[in-house]
């Protein structure tokens, strides 16, 4: 068997058994493997890993559980604004769309960028017009109108706060409160002037779910390897829960959030996104694998610790094009899944 | 003398000799001259990097001949969207906006996302909400409206065709017509899909300008290392004339366009931005003294052959925490100078 590969993510963060309940993790199991599935169907019949990865994502996005497409959260005015980007290893071609609202499918309409423009990324109202031009699927408000997200965004408007998919509890209770959370990492890397900032209501820079809520979720993603050996990569999201201010994060940036490349890897990171913006993260991946010659999972390693290092949290997935793969995280979970030609695979939430 | 230095650019592309008169290059010579001096200025006097190369990109957005600020060309729809990125080098730091509107100077602007925001990139709408409540400086459209400027974009849209900044003349005549030009530079590396695409009414991707104006400019930048061996970079752009789509280059995407970490540079790029996307080139050019321990110097060229194996033109300014610079460049010209502690420097635009 050729060694084709796929692996995929949910978003990364704080996820705690604690706090899932049997049928909500049943679900979430189901609708990773339902996307495994989806890649894994197109990879074994002999298409392309940019096929596999756009059906993963879109099998994702599709899902109300996810935050992306139909799952994805709530701006401060109430409406979805949705990134996402994929590349294709072969040729470095990449496409990304930022900012789109009622776009059924932004990882599809990323590909169209990525097929039918010469640009590499399409933000807002233009790129709206553009899926028009292309005849992109669009939905109403109602598609993605899910009552958790709603009621998720009033209770971060209540509290002032901006809210990170997998953002920690900031009731401090519970035996996990003492774990590194989202709030306290933000807290300990907060720079000064950022102390006195617009953000800083409640004096912290993400916030935690009030409920308790392990339903928020993050980022989803996809990275392949085809029996050709040719790598791709793609990443969703629905951004942060009361975002406000036309936020982007590391999703669209090509060599933050997604990154392929033939010689190296194909990755889809997810997590706190200004830490990967500014550790350009999964360049820095394929760039030690490149530069340093290390294997795909020492390289994954390396990156998340260098993540580590300057304060940020999260996961990503890798995979080189000999079929080997990686899904290293510094967050207490990320859902995530894989499987390969030698391996049948698994679907995963927790650290162990 | 401390181990001071400062880059700038003002766009790099098709300069040629043959275009420009006598008038226009002292003009354009003026211009950086002054930007160095805002820079040195601050660096002389034991001022931050990030101080000089605001004050630098500043000079440069104000002056009307270069597409920044107040020189930013105009989108198909008659407006000027501008972006632009600024990194500490130190903190690794970052603030970036993008489709800003009536923005005196985006790069301040780009700082105050970084210094008061817990975002690095903020976008369109949003980032001019961000910027009321920042009480940065607007400017009405006529501060904007360069009578030379809304003729390229009249031009443009004549022609049916996008512009980068400096692309080449399209009519093929003249003694240079055989030489590498931006509008073959993209058919060449034309991928298959795109010759259907949207764009592709004139069959080029990238087109000239057609009154052989030497004005068209593109993104200017500047990079800098101060007395305490902290680096810093700054870019700002006016965007592509005749843009459509919401089109985002490479100018505030940190690891494309811009970036500095004080173990390895600073760097700021100028050119055909999707390929800086693709290629991730700033941080491309850290990456390899990171992981192959190579000087500023050859890390910067190794940089510009990787950009031209994959099909970009352009060029970037680079400067490490010794005071090295590097200012290589693929196309025919790129405006740029730099001051160092142990060179007076000058100002340069062609090749040689």
């Amino acid at each position: 068997m050729k060694k084709i590969a796929l692996a995929i993510h949910g978003g990364a963060g704080t996820i705690r058994r604690s706090q899932m309940t049997g049928d909500l993790e049943h679900e979430y199991r189901a609708g990773l493997e339902n996307a495994l599935k989806a890649g894994w169907n197109i990879l074994e019949k002999g298409g392309t890993s940019l096929d596999a990865v756009e059906a993963a994502v879109v099998s994702l996005e599709d899902h109300p559980l996810f935050n992306a497409g139909r799952g994805s959260v709530f701006t401060h005015e109430g409406a979805n604004e949705m990134d996402a980007a994929i590349m294709d290893g072969k040729t470095l071609e990449a496409g990304a769309v930022s900012f789109v609202k009622n776009i059924k499918n932004p990882i599809k309409l990323a590909r169209l960028v990525m097929a039918n423009s010469e640009h590499v990324m399409l933000a807002g109202e233009g790129a709206a017009d553009f899926a028009r031009q292309m005849h992109a699927e669009f939905a109403d408000d109602e598609y993605f109108f899910t009552e958790h997200r709603y009621r998720q965004l009033q209770d971060a408007i209540e509290q002032g706060r901006i809210q990170l998919d997998h953002a920690a509890s900031t009731d401090g209770t519970g035996p996990l409160s003492d774990a590194a959370t989202h709030e306290r990492g933000g807290t300990e890397s907060i720079p000064p002037a950022v102390a006195g900032g617009i953000f800083s209501d409640t004096g912290t820079r993400l916030s935690g779910d009030t409920e308790n809520n392990p339903h928020s979720k993050g980022t989803v993603g996809a990275v392949a390897c085809d029996a050709n050996g040719d790598l791709a990569a793609a990443t969703s999201t629905g951004g942060m829960t009361n975002k406000k201010f036309g936020r982007v994060g590391d999703t669209p940036i090509i060599g933050a959030g997604t990154y392929a490349y033939n010689a190296t890897c194909a990755v889809s990171c997810t997590g706190h996104g200004e830490y990967f913006m500014r550790g350009v993260t999964a360049y820095d991946l394929a760039a030690r694998m490149k530069y340093k010659n290390l294997p795909l999972e020492e390289a994954a390693a390396e990156a998340i610790l260098r993540l580590t290092e300057i304060g940020g949290e999260g996961g990503l997935i890798a995979v080189d094009a000999m079929g080997n793969i990686a899904l290293p995280f510094n967050s207490e979970g990320m859902y995530r899944g894989f499987v390969t030609w030698n391996d049948a695979g698994r679907v995963e939430i927790y650290k162990s």
